[in-house]
């Protein structure tokens, strides 16, 4: 998100009689891993009474760790924020919080004062009584295994997970950006752990920049892919963006991997991917 | 769901200039475990052309059992049907089904065509990606649990689970039916396995059925459960409805429990709540 380029979409909304109400931010991307600017996002939603919601689903892990957190400076500001803990952090699937600024508000979008459900006169106190703040009623208590993991591995755990996975992927990136047969398909260092890259077959090396180079790349990875899958090996996803063709994604979030795993990683797309 | 009264109010929204597209039914209600007439509705809805839903939440477990599925006649006309395995037939939270006649609907409805999720050209069978079909995305295999159920017990296992229980709120119902200190809150025997009652200390019964009969009749409930919570002996959920004060409502999903069982909830019951 380019902050100039949003302002001036909520000015063309406005002129044109809309009324712009929220900007969904995204700390952590599902491909590329990038942030938004949120500092600055938050700025220009405060200029206009946006709701500023920040979408760190995938995100959201790195603010447990102090050398990654400020990636997300900003997210203190916004009005509501998604974080997933089965993503980045390793909790069972499914675990996701929705956290929202104003207090009640989940109350007062949700509750439906069943009374059949929620009795007034119970011995306890009522405030335990959550169901009617959720949008789901009957559901399993999925922030339990979060609060567990917390309980074990506290939050220096959680911190460490959290660099063992960006330096990996660092790792990696270091090693295949000036590698041969290697094109990253974004400038500078991943923000997270996503190390996103062309490997080019040496058939493909010598070719032109044209379009039946881009239509022959586009088969590569699928194609080591599925041989991936078939020995069983290793399992890395890919996907088109844009105007990119197939490209691996090689995301980390495993903190028992290592450098050696890496290594093989490297080896094995090079030994499936050589004759195509 | 009285039929006529439905028929009468769809004429009446139409009257308006109103267009009703949807009936939702219900087979098993939360407090009195009651069944809506489904055939009838069925007939309306194809009358008048509106979606048919059912709320099988808690009712759908009985289509498991020969002897009570006929409660949930007409539901194979249903457009579209809700029940959860976790309610009667005891699947661990959660495990909620949204069943849907038309093929390809959900599909229609819910796909987004994210190519970084859902390429097209993976080398496996595609029907498999079925996230694109569904409203969330990344979750928790839930259906799973039901499956593994019910390889391990099988759809007489079901059935006997199913009749079992039904058969202990049977046994429920025709100890209190007549027993001093007890009304029932409906007439007949139950549906399902919401057995619905007051208990009436010794001290309201000679009194006149009037307010406040009615007023200390509503705290009776409340202080026996919190009584039961204290001793840790038992757990009978009590609310009001509509102009009903405060009952009990038993219900019986666990088939491991026994007649013995229902004798000592009775006992309790009366051992908790004669001084009041």
């Amino acid at each position: 998100m380019i902050p100039s380029d949003l302002e001036r979409r909520i000015l063309e909304a406005k002129q044109k009689g809309f009324v712009p109400f929220l900007v969904s931010a995204t700390a952590g991307t599902t491909v590329y891993g990038a942030f938004d600017p949120l500092l600055a996002v938050a700025d220009i939603c405060k200029k206009y009474k946006i709701w500023m919601h920040v979408d760190a689903a995938w995100g959201g892990g790195l603010l447990m760790s102090r050398k990654h957190k400020w990636k997300l400076s900003g997210v203190e500001r916004a009005n509501s924020v998604t974080w997933n803990p089965h993503k980045m952090m390793g909790v069972p699937l499914q675990c996701s919080a929705l956290l929202v600024r104003e207090e009640g508000l989940m109350q007062n979008c949700n509750q439906m004062h069943a009374s059949y459900l929620f009795q007034q006169d119970k011995h306890y106190d009522l405030s335990y009584d959550t169901g009617d703040k959720a949008l789901q009623c009957g559901r399993h208590v999925d922030v339990f295994k979060l609060w567990l993991m917390w309980r074990a591995k506290g939050t220096t755990g959680f911190e460490a997970h959290v660099d063992k996975c960006l330096e990996l992927a660092e790792y990696l990136y270091n090693i295949i950006k000036n590698r041969e047969g290697y094109e990253m398909v974004f400038d500078g260092k991943p923000q997270h752990t996503n190390v996103c890259f062309w490997y080019i077959p040496p058939s493909l090396r010598t070719l032109e920049d044209n379009e039946e180079r881009m239509s022959r790349l586009s088969k590569v990875a699928p194609v080591i892919k599925a041989r991936m899958m078939e020995y069983g090996t290793t399992m890395v996803s890919y996907q088109p963006l844009g105007d990119k063709v197939n490209f691996f994604r090689m995301v980390i979030s495993n903190p028992a991997a290592t450098h050696q795993d890496i290594d093989f990683l490297i080896e094995e797309i090079e030994r499936l991917g050589q004759d195509l």
